[in-house]
């Protein structure tokens, strides 16, 4: 970007707000900065230096958005933990192969980029590459008008992690009767806005019905995404852990599966971890079928480990925290022979 | 994504739209796979095993989108052309520190998601993935009804390559005096294109007056950003190679010093390097000054190699193809004490 192009600011690009928002952004991507990212070797792309100590280091790579949680970020005002929400995203999403988070770049783009909202979401950004021992490697802005509606925003980013090629976690080792260990979602996480706004729209104000933070509908709705890297990481390399599910959109049904080898489904036993009010709202005001809402939604799940029945145990006694409080494992259902995720009634 | 959730459909999903596209897809994503790619461990994220070889492997990775161009592409009905010029931008900007392309990653976002449009724009992802020998190993494609025009799509993508640490191109010995070869961008690549759009929009039909090719205005914004990494591939590793500058928003004032030292700028001599016809006509519509025309577009250079006098020659006689095409290369200015950019008279 240069600072002077009044063709540009005729087309309705404005560079001084672009110049400011970089300044803004500066000091929070830089702060994220590990002694492998290699500075001052040119400003095309990030340099990164694989640390040592991999015989077979295996790069495992996801690219994720937040989706429509933007809009309900947008409508309240509140830019921050939308950052967080996709970098907690991405490590989930690699961390089910077991691997450790190396480098995030994020994209943010919007019809017209304002300097206060795009550094609360990068700065959100930084704060959970922070959290994970990650750099913010790289990144992208753009402003493009006559793509975006006013006012919204498109946030997207891609993290790489790696692992020893021995230690990928990777189901082959899952066996029927292994027992599933769910952390709590504690809301949507990134999934489900499309539906979530259709159906409580014009309600964020609202206090929320049975919830015991006594939250409105708005704020249970933007909960934050957690990442649950802390509490696996002590796990790892123990071999206390099978094989792991981030429940993303498609819920447990969706994405339990994916974990799995073929030949193994579950059986997941309703009832058995408390579901958050923001899904019972969202089932009542939706009628939603039990089967529909399980497919669309997390119910309160957001991490799954596949665990033998006599590692139970010690799994709850190594797990780390989740966001800072000691995690809550609850034991859901089973492995089983055949396919697919059997909801149990209560 | 699951096929039944009619909850989804009611708020303006479609899940069936992106199932089929999902199918369309798969082929030319799996077209892409080298043997690094671990196929069937896991699908929350690409697994890649770094190939071996390397001492002190360092990566580079780099997030872009296409800007504008998308519009463009939009109105013309030509969105395949959009995926290479994401993946080739990609390519370009990593290949200024000397590294090979590993893996890519990309993001599609619209309002609906057209399978057609979805499957044409990943099919040209895939394809400039395949030429540049790298794996596409992930992706996103999002519907974000209430964030982007009826109509609109966002493209962005993330590229990840690798550099022995030794190898890395870092202009350290960049001099006075070196000479400035330029290779031709055969248009705007993927910049300008809001100014592009404000200055010429309603003229795409036309012929673009003085076009040596014959192309209407639309045909010639469109033109593909070339890869360069066929022609410097040769030169890598030779030594032949101070620096690189990739030419994208900002033009060669905004990115030639980037890759030089500090205190050295540079002088590049206008008329020697053809100008194509989309910039004269852009100049014109705009009645830009040429200094604001320089800074915001790369008036026909889209990559620039920085080499010693000396070697110049070998430059020239090893120099690979670009777009399978002998390489056009033009000596526009050298290296000299100072700062920035001059532009020397014709």
């Amino acid at each position: 970007m240069t600072p002077e192009t009044s063709g540009y600011k005729e087309a309705g690009v404005d560079l001084a707000a672009a110049e400011e928002t970089m300044r803004r952004i500066e000091g929070a991507v830089a702060s994220t900065y590990t002694p492998q990212v290699l500075r001052g070797l040119g400003a095309f792309g990030g340099l990164f230096a694989l640390p040592a100590g991999y015989s077979e280091p295996v790069l495992v790579a996801s690219t994720d958005g937040v989706g429509t949680k933007t809009v309900v970020a947008a409508a309240l005002g509140r830019h921050a933990l939308i950052g967080s929400d996709l970098v907690n995203h991405c490590v989930n999403d690699i961390l089910v192969q077991g691997a450790t988070p190396l480098f995030f770049l994020d994209y943010v783009a919007a019809s017209r980029l304002e300097p206060a909202v795009v550094a609360e979401v990068v700065t959100g950004v930084a704060d959970a590459c922070r959290v994970a021992g990650m750099a913010l490697l790289g990144g992208e802005t753009a402003e493009m008008p006559g793509v975006y509606l006013p006012g919204q925003l498109d946030v997207a980013g891609t993290i790489v992690g790696v692992v020893e090629r021995s230690a990928v976690v990777d189901g082959s080792g899952v066996r029927a009767g292994d027992v599933l260990l769910a952390f709590e979602s504690g809301g949507l996480q990134t999934n489900g806005f499309s539906l979530a706004r259709h159906l409580l729209a014009g309600r964020y104000a609202e206090p929320l019905a049975g919830d015991e933070r006594g939250r409105t509908v708005g704020e249970a709705l933007l909960a934050p995404h957690l990442s649950f890297l802390p509490a696996v990481r002590p796990l790892l390399g123990a071999g206390l852990v099978k094989a792991m599910a981030h429940v993303t959109g498609g819920g447990l049904p969706g994405n339990l599966p994916r974990s799995l080898p073929p030949g193994l489904g579950a059986e997941v036993a309703l009832g058995s971890w408390p579901v958050p009010a923001v899904f019972t709202e969202l089932v009542r005001a939706g009628r939603l079928p039990e089967g529909e809402a399980f497919a669309a939604l997390n119910m309160g799940v957001g991490f799954v480990l596949v665990v033998a029945e006599g590692d139970v145990a010690e799994v709850r006694e190594r797990v780390g925290p989740v966001a800072g409080a000691p995690a809550r494992l609850h034991a859901i259902g089973r492995v089983r022979e055949g396919a697919g995720v059997a909801l149990i009634g209560a």
